[in-house]
């Protein structure tokens, strides 16, 4: 391997510009939506391709709309309760509703409002007006009516006035098909055993999932090797089958790079790099009318850039309507800053606290495909803006319907696997409730709840002075009260350590060795805390442990590099230890409780998470676990 | 046949307790969502049945976050601008992004951080820190982690998080199978070309649509004849292989009814007859856990009782999130009156008229689907509740999202197909147009316009005195103007008659005789002011004119009672007689304008409407319909 960059000087056009002229230029070169014919019971959800009318009227003929006879209303001309009119059996039909009225006839009589006598005849003490109980020809859809005007969605009930009129086929706009080609040498397809290098290629099934959403077809390409003529043989085959080309991944400006120079031999480039972020290297290129859009490997970057740039695009051929996008006003809950230069998408996780909506920025790696997933709102930040303060009420668009979110707890602070339990009993118990945790150590938990940013904090903090959790903390932060302290479970701490312990690692002294790595906590958290104090106390100077500055953020995340060999040992909980067949030589047992301040303590979700807690269900569920013990979970242990 | 009443009292329970008793049953019997193991990429919009747990870390391995090489973070420490270090090829890797960091390596350098020397060593200014530039294992996903709850809806991030956490494939919540059985003797496939007598059966179609939209499986069976043993046999079948059965039509307690016997005979019902219009006549029924619904033969009943009693029942077996029904207040053009004893449901067209949201009550007849197709609202009136007087504040249920009847055109007024060649040219110009026809007759345009319902009324008086068109009624309507005339198009009026004019008719005179049945539009629409005023004119009586009575509200309805054989003759405009292909004798030529108050003339989508009248494609329109002039269409002629 050799060291080279080949350096391509990308655009940095504004993204509304790009989108814009993208667009027009696509339609210039003759883009459009085409029709295809389907059935009518298919055509639920589709958009007309042009206007369509009614073959027969609806009803096609003049039908009973009761159960009685139908006679002609001369004839009962005149009846009434003192001079009845007889009709003799010629002069009547029985019908039932629905039933065709004869041709003579042009009114129907309902069945109680006549006298059957026992010769046939019956007697009538009414006169029948002309047309009454009849459901005239075209009543509901006359022959010729335009049923749907052109580029309408068609529903459910449109189904039925079409059938009713006759119409048994329609045009509608064909569901523009998009090829989706993976390339790059070290992509392979989903496996649960993917060797080490291997980067599972998953982008293909979310662009596919986001692009039936959109009302497209898509079609996924073998993965393609980085090679410039495999790439161009890929992208040519794909154009020759369908509407769209998404050519994924090898669209930065880095050595390995032939998307935008096999675009552009193929038809041509627009721009190759937006002013977005992520998303910044894609590549605006067509052949004809037809759009290849180049789109980054990572999968945040490629979620933004397609629908960023090719949802308008989809619309555009399908025209479906394109809603607005719903938009909450929030309260950010830290700083974000961003580049002037470009329009950055922020993921956030939202929560109602307090009468508040808060929103907090998720992990902005556009490698990380959960914090996709967990995102509840999305905050553009325009180009030529730094970014925005703490505190600043901004504008975010909803992942998420707004509902959902008010029926969201919000759990900030120290992280255990207990709380995705906990999360799944609340809303398998009530399907309207949702809980969403943020790991962000137990101080951050604490200062979460000083903020009113959350509804609950799980806590574990040892105070050095008598070897107490929580309170004491509690006490020092809340001076003002305001909160409750509940009881949550009590848990083995203890060092984590490859299957076996092959270092023979016995407790915190055996980590201060020139052969062992450690990975640890981040500041703040219980376990950090608990760690520190335990070289102190121990006289271990830290400096001695190598690796002690290397930070995880969660148990399993210190567990999983100890499994994956790039660490020997780790503080952490059993329950995390043994999700990875660790070894593990436990160091104490300590408090993990719940800090709950008292204007969340009435809403519907904190109760019934107060009832889970207390449930044999959520105990089975920590024996799972392993490592956990129960006093009585659920019980306020301190009001302060 | 024979008039034979077997009539059974229905029940009348209240809406709500039926819906709520039907599902504690259908769940007391064993009803519940069915998991099945599905591909992760299938499963897009679909539920999780259980927790989803990561298999492996995502990501799985150490991979560099840059294109650079991968070097021991130690073997850096000390470098700076003056004190470079070197390192000899075999200290460092080449790496690329995403490309495993060798497993001696702890850190990545950039490769626009590095100098490389002749000798193939490389030379740093600054020292590595530890893990720089790594995306260290589980960064994004930790193996053990939970990656969704049960009963969560899975996203398009989802998919790639599942996958990314090389979890392939897993358990979501089945679709419920629905069987629909369509039941009557007179009951056919879909066709367009029906005889009489026969029904189209297209219920079937509309609920198979609606099923799918709520995330259920249909299952329509053959049509089944109107008989016991069959309709048994039938309903029988389906429930060996659905989750859930809907009998249609026969839930009546008319005399060929035998849905109630026939789910008694099979599981039991649970109430035959809910407080609830339409739709009373429906059937909750059950085998053990199954639903087995007898629902009206009508679709409008048929709609609006799967939607009340069955949807709760699927969302309860699919666990999706139930959404708000997203509602709007708004004013009644008109009263409606609702009876004590039950539940109505009244659909009504909408429109933003001059700052008010206007809700005008549609046809109410539950065979009426088109009505169904038009709404763009429920008006729920609940039982004991007599109704509403015009003017009312009401909630109504969207049908269409808030945004699209912002940017719809009410139209109001006089009937011509050119209103719908003009809905259907201004919503293809301008896909977030709408417009919206109801045809009144011109008065009816007028007085909509004055009660400020309308945006547009197309009118054409004649005003007996001079001759003229329109003008003096907008005078004689508007004392305080605020209105403004804008041309349309001159018309032809006419007598249609049955093709090839076999009753030889020659003009109104000819009317008067017995053999002759005529068909009249209704008072107050322009068509029946010129009839009045030409039987004066000519002197004829019009009681002496057999069908003066019946009344029709379309130039195309009175074309299809002359084309079905039950009228000879009507008056009415050429396109409507040419579309029917019937026989025209030309009366007349009229001016057929556009009253738009002021309120509304500044509009986008009047002004664009305007444009169209102008345009040449909507004169190509009218060709093809016929019998239409232009002088100056879209031009103000008066303002008032």
């Amino acid at each position: 391997m050799e060291i080279v960059m080949a350096f391509q000087y990308l655009t940095n056009v504004p993204l509304e510009q790009a989108k814009k002229e993208y667009l027009e230029l696509l339609v210039k070169n003759g883009m459009r939506g085409v029709p295809e014919r389907i059935r009518v019971q298919d055509a639920c959800g589709r958009v007309t391709a042009c206007a369509v009318y009614a073959h027969i009227c609806a009803p096609h003929y003049h039908a009973s709309a009761m159960d009685g006879i139908a006679v002609q209303a001369g004839d009962t001309f005149g009846a009434t309760q003192t001079t009845p009119v007889t009709l003799p059996p010629e002069r009547y039909t029985v019908v039932d509703t629905g039933d065709p009225v004869p041709e003579h006839c042009d009114a129907v009589i309902m069945v109680e409002d006549l006298v059957k006598e026992e010769d046939g005849s019956v007697r009538l003490h009414d006169a029948a007006a002309p047309w009454q109980h009849i459901r005239q020809i075209g009543e509901d859809i006359c022959a010729g009516e335009m049923i749907l005007p052109a580029y309408t969605v068609v529903s459910p009930s449109a189904i039925g006035a079409l059938l009713a009129g006759g119409v048994l086929e329609l045009d509608v706009l064909k569901k523009p098909v998009v090829g989706i080609i993976p390339t790059g040498d070290e992509i392979i397809l989903p496996t649960a055993d993917p060797a080490p290098g291997d980067i599972i290629e998953f982008n293909s099934s979310i662009f596919s999932a986001m692009l039936r959403e959109w009302g497209a077809e898509p079609l996924t390409f073998p993965i393609v090797p980085d090679r410039f003529d495999e790439i161009k043989a890929a992208v040519s085959e794909a154009l020759s089958k369908c509407d769209i080309v998404i050519l994924n991944a090898g669209s930065s400006a880095g050595r390995e790079d032939y998307s935008a120079q096999v675009i552009r031999e193929l038809g041509g480039v627009l721009y190759h790099g937006v002013a977005m972020k992520p998303g910044k290297p894609a590549i605006l290129g067509y052949q004809g009318p037809k759009p290849v859009l180049g789109v980054p490997g990572y999968p945040v970057s490629g979620i933004i850039v397609i629908e960023q740039l090719l949802k308008p695009i989809i619309e555009a051929m399908t025209r479906r309507p394109v809603r607005q996008e719903e938009t909450v006003r929030a309260q950010l809950s830290r700083p974000v800053v961003s580049g002037l230069k470009y329009e950055e998408f922020v993921r956030v996780r939202m929560g109602h606290v307090d009468g508040r909506l808060i929103a907090t920025p998720l992990n902005r790696g556009s490698g990380v495909v959960s914090s996709f997933m967990k995102a509840d709102g999305i905050l553009v930040i325009p180009q030529g803006l730094e970014g925005h303060e703490a505190g600043s009420e901004v504008e975010i668009r909803l992942l998420r319907p707004k509902e959902e979110l008010e029926h969201t707890l919000v759990a900030i602070g120290s992280h255990d696997p207990l709380l995705d339990e906990l999360a799944d009993l609340l809303h398998r118990g009530n399907a309207a409730y949702y809980m969403a945790s943020t790991h962000t150590g137990s101080m951050g938990g604490i200062m979460a709840v000083r903020r009113r940013e959350t509804h609950v904090a799980g806590i574990h903090l040892l105070d050095e002075n008598d070897g107490t959790y929580n309170e004491s903390y509690v006490r020092r932060y809340f001076p003002g009260g305001g909160v409750r302290l509940v009881e949550c479970v009590g848990r083995t701490q203890g060092i984590m350590a490859e299957a076996g312990n092959p270092k023979q690692i016995t407790g915190i002294e055996s980590l201060a060795s020139s052969d062992i790595r450690y990975v640890n906590r981040q500041k703040g958290s219980g376990t950090r805390i608990l760690m520190d104090y335990l070289c102190k106390k121990h006289g271990l100077d830290t400096a001695s442990i190598y690796g002690y500055e290397r930070e995880e953020f969660t148990h399993t995340s210190v567990a999983a590099q100890i499994a994956s060999g790039s660490a020997d040992a780790g503080m952490g909980i059993y329950s995390a230890a043994r999700m990875y067949g660790l070894a593990f030589i436990p160091v104490c047992t300590e408090q993990y409780d719940l800090l709950i301040p008292d204007s969340a303590w009435d809403t519907p979700f904190v109760q019934e998470m107060l009832e889970i807690l207390r449930s044999r269900e959520f105990a089975g569920k920590l024996e799972e676990l392993g490592g956990y013990t129960l006093q009585s979970p659920g019980e306020v242990r301190c009001r302060f």
